[in-house]
């Protein structure tokens, strides 16, 4: 029998992969599972993007132009103009997700085993696209006493190396929350020119800002263009990750001629997808007011209620809308486990992402899991309880 | 400035990329040009699967399973069940286009370094996706004299090294139109069985056979379960380009649980084309039927009227909507470029494919360009005519 590659015996598993036949073990044996474990929101996709799509009109389903239909390039331009980011058509490929942003992003700066340095813990997937790249995530913790601050700088210098060719931030993130201040974002700025790095910053979340606090991209450091990479995409900004569009950002021509090499070879990004997410650009203001609102709302609720168990450190997220909290568990792995194998709270269990698989390091982030609170206030309130009472009967 | 990836400055550009800016030229004199060059047919895409977009009800615009919809995994198996290919829902994972599915497939088997033997003239996307996954490959020579036939097995065998892991094939093939007979898939069979490699037949254009040829596929060779990896895509079939769905399938129960590791790392295709494309399922047979006779029509035009100019060799295509056309001049990269920044006759010009791109070997297919017939008879009429004047008054 042919043997498969190395690099696809080394592809990561989701963290939660392992967890998926207890869930629905669980939901055979009729016990209700409250998922805070899936990055897929609740809210609903604006009206204006579904109605599109039921009025698009066409004879032909053709290819659309690699880097995306121009029309739709130029008016997010004028979208992020409007944000404040000085975001020209030509600097915007448009791709399949950010999942393919990143794709792009690292093969155009990385060769076979050169090195990205990311603080984690970090979104899973990150693995899997250095793996599929065959480039190196190196490591920088960040933890929770800190709530996840950036690590200080001399941790970031420790770690570059000759193969070092970019550091990687996700902002706010994803699974920590953090939104990084424009302090910290101007320290990284300062280090990747000081040692002639790409910056890439993950920003699908940008939108989801809290307590007042504004995002601050890549995009506006002053002097950053040639080294400042984003990667965007409208899954969660406008609830529509089936649409799977997204887009890699960039001033640096090179890095755009590249990345645009990659785009070409896979022919375009998705049609229909594109016309939903053109036309969700009209989406009014009032639909991100609401939906901040009430994800702020949600956090609230969350925080205060995981606060209240005994044992519990969470931290509080700025943004995005996860957050990690320490449990007084041995191994969140087996917990999570137990909680969908053997546990019910009158007929009901929570699904939980255990953090480990968050972090690089082995061995870090046992005890810590991922909340995605993209559930409604009362079933985030029963879903506490749930892990609350758990607590108490579980056996380390 | 930080420097891009070598593996970026390799990744090869399209071989008509330098011929955009020419025909834009063309075009702003007011010369009509004439599109023998891309795979994007005119063919209309069946009502039934536009409709079921039209018809898609939703609230929320979610990821699907990573695999794809199940109800259209199970309804694509019936599908190939009713076409004589023994494949179970299993075996399907359903990819952003054709081209995710070889990204899939060479990620799977081959690592950095790793050798792919494919015949040439190919698919030159394929340079771009063994470029991205870091892996070589290796061509096998197949000339316009033998129609493009398969190479003889000692050919093959000569290249065959530690490093081989999988030999590529294209059927029937793009940009040759050939279709491969059940005794040359055999003999392949032999040879990957023989040398324990993947067979990945990039079937793309399976439907379209001629003359009354059935297409073969890999997946009917018996005791090739282990070896052979069939890409799919519903681009070609129901002239859907735009929606951007294929589909990775074979036996192999390690390779699939790889090729789904990199599935899960880009989160899920795209979710209104998969609508469309399960609905394309129920295209009544009619469709397909006035689309080969369109087709061969169009191949029998062109065939018979390039055969008609004086030094002209042309391969007649069995399949795909693709041929290979050796023409009477030294360089037909110039050629090409010629008509589209110098000629015209009577206001209108053509823009063909140069075949050196679709060779991997230097200096081979110089004069050859591929024709795609994916234009109208009176156009196919109207073009031909023009290479024939062109040819006449360029200079060489
Ligand atoms: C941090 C982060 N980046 C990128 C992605 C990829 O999203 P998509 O490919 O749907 O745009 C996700 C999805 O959850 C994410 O959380
Ligand atoms: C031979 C071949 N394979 C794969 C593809 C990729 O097609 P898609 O990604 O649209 O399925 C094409 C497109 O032209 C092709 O010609």
């Amino acid at each position: 029998m042919p043997k498969i590659s190395n690099k696809g015996i080394q592809m990561p598993e989701s963290p939660i992969r392992k967890l998926v036949p207890y869930a629905e073990g669980a939901k055979k044996r009729g016990t209700k599972v409250y998922h805070l474990n899936i990055g897929q929101p609740d809210i609903k996709t604006p009206e204006v993007a579904l109605q599109a799509v039921k009025n698009f009109d066409i004879k032909v389903l053709e290819y659309s132009h690699s880097a995306g239909f121009e029309s739709y390039r130029n008016k997010l331009s004028a979208y992020y103009k409007n944000q404040g980011l000085p975001v020209d058509t030509k600097d915007i490929i448009i791709t399949t997700g950010g999942s393919e942003a990143l794709m792009f992003a690292l093969g155009s700066t990385l060769d076979n085993g050169d090195e990205v340095i990311i603080p984690e813990p970090f979104y899973a997937n990150y693995n899997g696209f250095a793996t599929a790249s065959g480039v190196k995530v190196v490591p920088v913790i960040s933890g929770i006493e800190t709530g996840f601050a950036l690590p200080p700088m001399e941790a970031f210098e420790k770690l570059i190396t000759p193969k070092t060719k970019a550091i990687m931030i996700c902002n706010p993130g994803n699974p920590t929350g953090y939104l990084y201040s424009e302090a910290e974002i101007n320290k990284l700025a300062e280090i990747v020119k000081k040692h002639d790095l790409f910056l890439i910053a993950d920003e699908v979340y940008r939108e989801f800002a809290y307590d007042g606090l504004k995002h601050y991209s890549v995009l506006n450091v002053p002097g950053l263009e040639q080294h400042a990479i984003m990667i965007d995409s409208v899954s969660k900004r406008f609830s529509m990750c089936g649409a799977r569009i997204g887009c890699v950002v960039s001033k640096n021509e090179e890095f755009m001629a590249t990345a645009m090499k990659f785009a070409q070879a896979r022919l375009s990004p998705p049609t229909y997808a594109q016309v939903a997410s053109e036309a969700a650009l009209d989406t009014p203001q009032s639909y991100f007011d609401e939906v901040i609102t009430e994800y702020v709302d949600r956090r609230n609720t969350l925080v205060q209620e995981m606060q209240k168990i005994e044992g519990v450190t969470i931290a509080n997220p700025k943004g995005a809308f996860y957050c990690i909290a320490k449990l007084p568990v041995k191994n969140a792995d087996d917990f999570a486990q137990w909680l969908l194998e053997e546990y019910d709270f009158n007929g009901e269990t929570v699904m939980v992402a255990p953090a480990a698989g968050f972090y690089s390091t082995p061995g870090v982030g046992l005890d810590e899991i991922r909340i995605a609170y993209v559930l409604k206030k009362e079933d985030l309130i029963k879903s506490v309880e749930i892990l609350k009472e758990a607590l108490k009967v579980y056996k380390n």
